[in-house]
């Protein structure tokens, strides 16, 4: 008896996307440094939903309708304005997000979750939940694409990295034609096994961040497992799966 | 005294190609697969040049029109009703194509390069003219963008392959700060130094082709150096650079 393996993807780019067949199939949305890190930890740490809306206005705008609501959102490495915080995982430890609402715009990652139309199910992805992000896309036994947020729409490296630890840890119980999932794990094989800090200080990404003193910003990113959630989009809000 | 080096880019699809600014780069048309190999071959054997057309009813016209040429072009591995010769560098031995015209249909490097407006110069990159590329490279001290044709805009292994082969020779002589640049780079060190066809194997125009018995066609097309000469575009043809 032959077993058909549902497929496995990579997306490097929003601007790719429209190349891809997302219907039925379960989209992780990436974008590591940080929105879908911020995402899952304010998750894990108790907030009751995650919004993730496309503009500035639009957050403000939310964020009066909606009780026990906080705006969050960056453009260029600072609290836009008319905004209540960032887009660092580290801002929103339980003791400060438990059971409020984070009303989230980001330049990139909130981007492409808009862009798919027609998925079984958008789930979040992260380092941060690593581990159980794949166990839940094992257990759905669906076709599967992993969509980076890039970087206004160019490739970039630790959205793509996180690609191919995916794929190195599940890839197996998939079929994979797919020449964008190959190169993702041959990147995350050049990592040796798991440095994801070090590899990416060399990456347009880390450069930029830097430059706003984002370095544990960026380390806290890049660790596994720290906030075992799955993260899945409900009508407009991000819950945690049960 | 500093100097300010020129940049380095790779575009990994030609749907990304508007994100990246040609104007007074030199743009290398990248289809290891076979495209930019086929004309490598045909102008070191002593083709007059290459004329790269879109479509087949463009290549019959202009058949029609050149003295001394010869229509070629594949699709889905056959040689396309109407043509002639097919897309492999092996149909064209120096016995067969000196001092000839060839006209070239093919699915992804023609497309690509024609998108490509305002560059300073249009040259061919290959497995096969990769030393004396990067010479020429090297010596023009220009911006350089590495032009991946891709498959129908998907990311394919080895036109990234070839464009970190280029960035691990020449690299440290450009300013690379483009993520997809160091992907590629990464890439290439995977291979280990060089075994290019048997790390390619694995990727999704392999299958492909190897479906149509072109094995040994793609082997060759992975040989560094074969054929030393550097392609560029002169008007709507492609020539040896003197």
């Amino acid at each position: 008896m032959s077993v058909v393996k549902p497929s496995l993807e990579v997306c490097l780019s929003p601007a790719l996307l429209h190349l891809y067949n997302t219907k039925g199939t379960v989209v992780v949305i990436i974008d590591i440094f940080r929105a879908t890190s911020t995402i899952t930890a304010a998750l894990h740490n108790g907030a009751k939903s995650v919004v993730p809306v496309a503009s500035v206005s639009e957050c403000i705008d939310l964020g009066q309708k909606i009780p026990n609501s906080l705006t969050a959102g960056e453009r260029d490495g600072k609290v836009a304005e008319g905004l209540q915080y960032g887009n660092s995982p580290l801002e929103y430890p339980a003791a400060f997000i438990k059971d409020k609402t984070l009303v989230l715009t980001t330049t990139n990652g909130t981007r492409l979750l808009h862009m798919v139309q027609d998925a079984a199910e958008i789930v979040i992805g992260s380092f941060l939940n690593l581990a159980v992000l794949c166990d839940y896309l094992l257990a759905q036994n669906k076709n599967v694409l992993l969509g980076c947020a890039s970087w206004k729409d160019k490739f970039n490296l630790e959205d793509t990295l996180f690609a191919g630890a995916v794929i190195d840890r599940i890839g197996d119980s998939f079929d994979i034609n797919c020449d964008a999932a190959r190169g993702a794990r041959h990147l995350h094989r050049a990592t040796g096994g798991g440095n994801y800090i070090e590899f990416l200080k060399d990456s347009s990404h880390y450069k930029r961040l830097s430059a706003y003193g984002l370095q544990h910003d960026m380390e806290y990113c890049s660790t596994p497992d720290l906030h075992p959630v799955v993260p899945k989009l409900h009508g407009n809000e991000i819950v945690v799966v049960n």
